[in-house]
C-alpha cells in the first residue's frame, strides 16, 4: 500500500485515534476495524484508539464497539474503512475530526480523507489492512485476535474464498493470519451460521422453490411467513445466495413482502445479466447481484415472466 | 516430499504408468488423479499415462477416467493416491502392476507400495502433489487443468478451507495453483452444487429438524421421503453437514432408512465427543463425526434420547 508511511505517520501525530466503517457493517467492516485497532494499540500503547459504530447483532462475535462522547473526536484522527460514500459512514460525527484517512476497496462514489488509500482489486479491507502492516514490518505487528479479525473480514467478503475477487495475496495473506494461531475452522463455522428461524425460512425455500426449464428460479416470503418465524425482510439476506447451490438454476428472484405490501426483489445470477431487468424496476446494482422493489404481486408475476423470457 | 526423486527416477523405468485411487472417489482422490496424470504426461510425453477407476456421476466435472485392457498392467507402474487401505483400492487390477507407489494423507491402514509417501498431516493428496512439481521445478510443471483439478481435491478435502486441517501451506499451494488462471469461482460453485432432489430434501430437513435446549438435533429421513423425491439413502450424504449451520445446534444425528428398514446413523458434533455413542451401536469412526446402523425406529429413539443425555 503506498499510502503505508503517510498512514503511519498521520497516526503518530494525534494522541486519538477514532476508526469507524459503514452503517450494517458486515464482518469486512468489523473485521478491518477492530483488527485496525487492535494493531494500532500495539504500535502506539499511550494513544486512546476506539472502534465506532452501532454494535452488530449478527456479527457480535468478531468484536465490541466503543461507546465515546461528542468531545473525544476534538483533535482526533478519524480513519474510515470499507465506505465509499459519506452518508454511509456510521456514526457522522466523524465530521468532527481534525483529520481523515480512507482505506477502502470500493470504487469511491465519494471522494474524502487527507489520505484516501482505495484499492478495489483488493478481495476486502481486511486484505489491505494486512498488507498495511506487511508494509511497515519495523512499526506494526499482528496479535492473534487481530489475525482472527481479519481473517473473519477476509472469509466474509470472500464467501470463504468463492467470489473471483479471491487472489493470490487474498491466499497469502490468509497463510500469514494462520501463523498467528488463529482458530480458522470456529471463525468458518461462526461465518456460516444461521438461527433455527432463518434455517426453517431456507428449509421452506428450498423445499417449494420454482424452477424452470432453461434455469430461471423464484421464490416468494411472504409477511405471514415472516411473522410466523420471527423474522424481519431484512432477515430474508441471510437465504439469497442458497439458491444458486442447485444445479438447475441459472439466474433467480426471491421476493420479500414488506409491512406495507410492497416486495423487494433480490436478483441473482451465474451467468445470464440481470441487472437490466433491474433497471426495468426501478432497481439496479451488478450484472449477477442487483436489487429492486416492486409494487405487488401483479408486478411480482410480471418480472418472473421477464426473467423467464431472458433465460429462454 | 521427501520421496519426491524416488517417486520421479521410478517413473522414468517405465513406459506405462497406471494411476489409481479409492473406490467411491471424493474430489481429492480424483483431483490428485487426474493432476498427476496431466503433470506426468507433460514430464513424459512418450509414456502411456492412464488414469483408472469407475467415473464418478457426482464429480465427473473434474474429468473423465481412462478404460484400459487388463494387458496394459503388463510392466507397468502403478501410482495409488488417497487410498490407506488395500480393500478400498479401485480397481483390483492393481496387484498386476511390476511395482507400486503410494501416496496418501490418510494413517497407513495397509503399508502397501515399493514408495510409501504418506503424510498425515497434509489437507490432501492434491495438495501432496503440488508438492511433488514443487520439490522437481527442473522436471515437473502444472498446466491450467492439472492446477484446476488440484484446486478442486483441496477444496473438497478441507470443506473449501473450513476444516482445521488447512494450514498454512494449503494457503500456500492454493496461492500457486491461482497463478495457473485457475477459474476458483466456477470451481468452487461446482464443489457446493445439489441437485433439485437433495435440494427439497434439506429444505425439508431445516423446516423439521428437531433440536433441544441442550443442542441435540436429530432428523429421520424415510425411505418414503426418499422415493418421492427420487433419491438413494447414499444421496442424504449431501445434506450431514448443513444442521452444523444452526446456532443452537451443538451435536445431530441424521438417520436414514434403507431398503431393508433399518436405518444408517450419521453422527455430527461442534465438540462434545460423539464415537462412544456410535460405538454403542456398532458403529465407530472420529470425535466429532462418526456412523453406525441401527435396527429400527425403536432403536433411533433411544439413540436420539442417548444424544440428548450426553449434551445435558
Amino acid at each position: 500500500m503506498q499510502e503505508a508511511r503517510d498512514i503511519y505517520e498521520m497516526c503518530q501525530n494525534y494522541s486519538t485515534i477514532i476508526i469507524q466503517r459503514h452503517v450494517n457493517p458486515d464482518e469486512d467492516a468489523l473485521g478491518s476495524q477492530l483488527g485496525l485497532k487492535d494493531i494500532l494499540q500495539r504500535a502506539f500503547p499511550e494513544k486512546r484508539i476506539y472502534a465506532v459504530g452501532k454494535n452488530s447483532d449478527r456479527y457480535g462475535w468478531i468484536g465490541t464497539m466503543d461507546q465515546i462522547e461528542d468531545d473525544v473526536y476534538q483533535d482526533a484522527l478519524v480513519i474510515i474503512l470499507d465506505c465509499g460514500s459519506l452518508e454511509r459512514i456510521d456514526d457522522e460525527r466523524y465530521q468532527k475530526a481534525r483529520q481523515i484517512i480512507k482505506i477502502d476497496h470500493h470504487p469511491a462514489v465519494d471522494r474524502y480523507g487527507n489520505i484516501q488509500a482505495v484499492y478495489p482489486d483488493a478481495s476486502s479491507v481486511s486484505e489491505l489492512i494486512a498488507d498495511l502492516v506487511n508494509d511497515l514490518p519495523d512499526q506494526l505487528s499482528f496479535s492473534k485476535e487481530a489475525a482472527s479479525a481479519l481473517y473473519a473480514g477476509i472469509i466474509g467478503d470472500t464467501g470463504r474464498f468463492l467470489y473471483p475477487a479471491t487472489s493470490q495475496r487474498t491466499f497469502e495473506v490468509a497463510s500469514q493470519l494462520l501463523s498467528y494461531q488463529i482458530d480458522l475452522a470456529t471463525i468458518g463455522r461462526k461465518d456460516e451460521e444461521i438461527t433455527p428461524a432463518v434455517a426453517k425460512l431456507m428449509g421452506n425455500m428450498l423445499a417449494h422453490l420454482e424452477v424452470d426449464d432453461c434455469g430461471a428460479a423464484y421464490y416468494i416470503i411472504t409477511q405471514d411467513l415472516l411473522t410466523s418465524l420471527g423474522l424481519k425482510a431484512e432477515d430474508a439476506g441471510d437465504v439469497v445466495a442458497m439458491p444458486g447451490q442447485l444445479t438447475t438454476v441459472k439466474a433467480w428472484l426471491l421476493f420479500v413482502e414488506d409491512e406495507t405490501g410492497k416486495y423487494r426483489v433480490h436478483l441473482r445470477s451465474k451467468g445470464p445479466k440481470i441487472n437490466q431487468l433491474a433497471l426495468k424496476h426501478h432497481g439496479g446494482g451488478h450484472e449477477l447481484a442487483s436489487g429492486a422493489t416492486v409494487e405487488d404481486l401483479d408486478e411480482v408475476h410480471v418480472m418472473i415472466k421477464e426473467l423467464k423470457e431472458l433465460l429462454q
